[in-house]
């Protein structure tokens, strides 16, 4: 067993093994921009997707959408450039919230933070498995075995060996998913510059006049194509791992993956609109572009593995920031105490577990289906954004340094705009699984705050007060011995108790007559010195009349006597003798240690053969 | 769960409670008959549905197979009615050989009786449902759940409530049985006389010469039919359960009971040859006939019914022969020792149990299916037959009581036909299912003497040798607590801890050096009178750097010195609150259990809320 979890963990890491790597920008940037640019693997898709209903035609609004979402794009990350200044301690939403609001929001950006994390997971990784599937439709079948497979035996396991071998292997996928879209993009415009089509075809503009029905779609498009915006905050978390000056690398990193992001947003936005895609099921959007520009050439099977592989690097992505939030949570008590514990090599692994097991959840809920996962998504990712940037609203205003004014208008414009966002994703997509979330955040504050309650009661319970002496009870120790015949383990067990107290009484309980009155009458001859207690059982409990001994005893002893029961035990040689016998034992301390004020205390014989 | 439990299986019965029927010859009948007489449900049509295979000539051999069946079953017969005399105290072929011959034998037996009668719960459960199945063809899909449901869902749980309230459940059904196989051989029979067809038609006898295929084929025929056997012996080893005159009751319920099954295991043999029933999927050769002579009739749908209701009840019967035969076997030793103890209801609900899970895989993996099931069924019963036919041959010789010799001879003629049977069914379904029986009974041979000799090592081992006083050792007792800080739960483990012992030492393994360093501290300012160790862990784990202590205070310990680990441990108010707590004590003191020479203690701490 431990020698199995070395093989695929590796050997436990010294306390000093700890390395911060410091990233030169190139390296830092491939790292935290795998989530936002391998969005474009799914974003512009969604939007066409549901503006291609057959009940209405609206294809044409998908430009103006793509155009909000550019617009939204430039604002938030011109806010969140300066959330890098402001905690270049690194933390993102929740300890902004907790340091400029308080317990409430940092509460609810730290519930919106876990959803959006364990969705980044769910919908990256059945993304990237639907780019292969549409190069290989063989691999349909397959779809769920291959996510499941990623999550738990790719994801997870590097993870948990600790993130030392991770940094590196961002470096390539992310610069060759970047290329390749880059390369798309050139050559359809290209394409289009050459030719002689038009560059929007006329069945890509068609629209029917705006009504309550057509908006309520464009609405959808809007908040499901918010999906290519994901974890454009990932940077502003990150500060402390660039190399000095660590704010201005990770605010001109932020600019330069935004500036890649809004061009190739833009850029396939544009292409499938030129192409007039429409959605095909079990191919995406993105191979479609791929296909209808390079044909099944070399190019297009590259584009499809960097899409996967870079999809699947963004769900590792969450990796680096669900587990270190959670081990900030259970530092402040609000999760359970171990996630905040590095394993054998540092990483805080119950919570790569943790995300491992939900992301599972989620994949398999919805059978893998990115759509679906994704209207769940935008609404937490934009949630944290409106906290973060409200909360940066308050420090300016409390700090005040010079420019304070320019700085909180902007990070006001976008805790507004993207408060805006999170009221039309709560409208547009309540019933396609906002509501879920809807739920899911309040649940998930009040299980934070449950959490918190017990740690804090059980600091007041077990805090010494100031004068504790430990002083002798003066009171008795009462030792019962339960035993199952005449036997060397009990004759052990006796000579043991007779080291704790003089007052041992050994109790025997038989199952019929006969047995009650051989085993009476080999004590008699034995005569340990201890007196033996027979109790029949006409119904052949064990444990029932046992325990009504011992209460029997409890009744009666006095407020400063312990009672201890002395359970032997032998050990057997072998593994398999130990279902040879009944598990009496067993079962009789572990029912034991359940109840109060009574010492259970094992002696055990061990068998020789 | 215990009220649960009251609810299935009914409350608990008091020692004095157990009650032995003592039943009329009419009543015995239908208990012991069922099994015999129920597989007229499926003996016959094994027969012809082996030697209707495509590419061989040989129905014709239908009917001398039958007729040595029947020459089979009077030899038989007649032996057990010795058996009964010899036996009254019940018991069968185990205590046959365990008398007659020794352990390789009675072993032999037992194991064979242990495959005979989980085949019998299998092989009846199954072939009830088929019955079934051919009344209402709807129901093909739903075999398995029906298998499974009677198997736990009534059988199991009517024998677990105690044997009292089936006794009377099985005269309706066997009579029943009884009546309408009478019924419908009688008006076949009667449209045999009545009418001018012929009685066997010439389809029916086409026979191809005999060669070694066709040998072997009408070897594997009579092989199968010997399943019509199987149950013969149930009445001698019930003897105890009759009215005095208990074995000359018994005897006379022999004959009539084979008197039964001859009667109308040729009838239906005849009737099936008479019209020339050819194997059907998913409908029993029984439903044919009775479709044949009643049409789909009240009768028809009342034989299918009572042939469900026999088998079914026939699978009833193993559940009173195994359990006491593992309790015997328990009690010799041969078996874990639980299976020898009765339940709250008074029956050895251990055996019941596992009798019904062997049952279920092989229900489960035969997919249900009567006619492979019986191809392991045979051999188990006739090997049993053969050995204690062979142990009544010993007995007489030994007691040579009057009139002997005649009983030796038929005995003799009993053992030395049904040994021949054995070994034609060996060979003719060798390949069958025959050689995981030949495998089957020497493992369960040697698993048998393995429990043996472990029990016969522990009694060795821990027999009190005569002369056992129990003097103080002498040595120290050293008491090693665990710590996990400086709480309540601390000062009250050790308040304990100064009850045992002066010899006192705690340890606190810390994860990294800032709280070694606070921990210490703060135990200096408190000051309890105890000695504590900090262990610097730099790999972070708990349990090593506390096991390796622990093994540097056993290495320097006196012979004579006790071990003692203090694990203190909070009991949690509420479920929940155990999963915001690492399990160390948990795994601590469960890991600790499995060490040499090292007491556990818990000590409990309640946490009010």
């Amino acid at each position: 067993m431990a020698n199995f979890k070395r093989i695929l963990i590796g050997k436990p890491l010294h306390n000093e093994e700890m390395i911060r790597e410091k990233l030169p920008k190139w390296k830092a940037m491939s790292i935290f921009s795998s989530d936002p640019l391998s969005s474009i693997g799914y974003g512009p898709e969604q939007i066409v997707l549901i503006l291609t209903v057959p009940w209405a035609i609206t294809y044409g609004f998908a430009w103006y959408v793509a155009v909000a979402i550019v617009a939204l794009m430039g604002i938030v990350t011109l806010s969140y450039a300066q959330v890098a200044k402001v905690n270049p301690g690194g933390g993102g939403s929740y300890s902004v919230a907790k340091k400029n609001f308080g317990e409430l929001a940092a509460l609810t950006a730290a519930a919106s933070l876990f959803i959006d994390y364990t969705l980044t997971v769910a919908v990256s990784i059945s993304s990237g498995t639907d780019a292969i599937v549409s190069a290989f439709p063989t691999m349909t079948d397959h779809r769920m075995s291959l996510n499941l497979f990623v999550l738990f035996g790719v994801l997870m396991l590097i993870n948990l060996r600790g993130v030392r071998e991770s940094s590196n292997t961002f470096v390539f996928p992310t610069y060759a998913f970047v290329f390749g879209i880059l390369a798309l993009v050139a050559s359809g415009v290209f394409h289009i510059i050459s030719g002689d089509t038009l560059v929007i075809p006329q069945a890509s503009l068609e629209k029917q006049p705006l009504n309550w029905t057509v908006l309520y779609l464009v609405l959808r498009a809007f908040a499901s194509g918010c999906s290519s915006m994901t974890g454009i905050e990932a940077i502003s978390n990150g500060v402390p791992m660039f190399k000095p000056p660590e704010v201005k690398n990770a605010q001109l990193t932020t600019y330069w993956m935004s500036s890649l992001l809004v061009v190739m947003f833009a850029g396939i936005t544009l292409l499938i609109m030129h192409n007039h895609l429409l959605p095909v099921e079990n191919v995406t959007m993105l191979s479609q572009l791929a296909e209808a520009t390079f044909g099944r050439s070399f190019m297009y099977y590259y584009i499809q593995f960097a899409t996967m592989l870079v999809l699947y690097l963004a769900a590792n992505t969450a990796y680096n920031g669900l587990p270190p939030l959670l081990s900030l949570l259970a530092r402040d008590k609000y999760m359970p105490r171990y996630l905040a514990a590095r394993g054998d090599r540092l990483t805080f692994n119950n919570g790569i577990i943790l995300l491992s097991v939900i992301a599972a959840v989620f994949i398999v809920l919805y059978h893998g289906n990115t759509e679906h996962l994704i209207s769940l998504y935008a609404l937490g990712v934009f949630l944290s954004f409106t906290i973060s940037q409200a909360g940066m609203v308050v420090h300016w205003h409390r700090e005040k340094d010079s420019g304070w004014v320019l700085r909180a208008f902007l990070n006001s414009l976008g805790a507004i705009v993207t408060g805006i966002v999170v009221l039309i994703i709560m409208v547009a997509k309540f019933l396609y699984g906002a509501w879920l979330i809807l739920i899911a955040i309040p649940l998930l504050i009040y299980i934070f705050r449950l959490i918190n309650s017990h740690y804090e009661d059980m600091r007041l319970q077990l805090a010494l007060p100031p004068d504790d002496l430990i002083t002798p009870s003066g009171g008795r120790n009462i030792v019962i011995v339960p035993v199952a015949g005449v036997t060397r383990v009990v004759a052990s067990t006796l000579k043991y108790a007779k080291e704790l107290s003089e007052q041992i009484v050994a109790v025997f309980v038989a199952t019929d007559k006969e047995t009650a009155k051989k085993v009476e009458e080999k004590w008699k001859n034995w005569n340990p010195g201890v007196r033996l207690i027979v109790l029949y059982s006409p119904h052949r409990s064990i444990l029932g009349p046992l325990f009504k001994f011992i209460e029997k005893v409890e009744s009666k002893k006095g407020p400063n006597d312990y009672i201890t029961i002395l359970v032997p035990e032998f050990e057997t040689k072998k593994w398999w003798h130990r279902l040879l016998h009944n598990q009496t034992g067993l079962l009789l301390r572990n029912l034991l240690v359940f109840r109060r004020n009574i010492v259970v205390t094992v002696v055990p014989y061990q068998l020789e053969k």
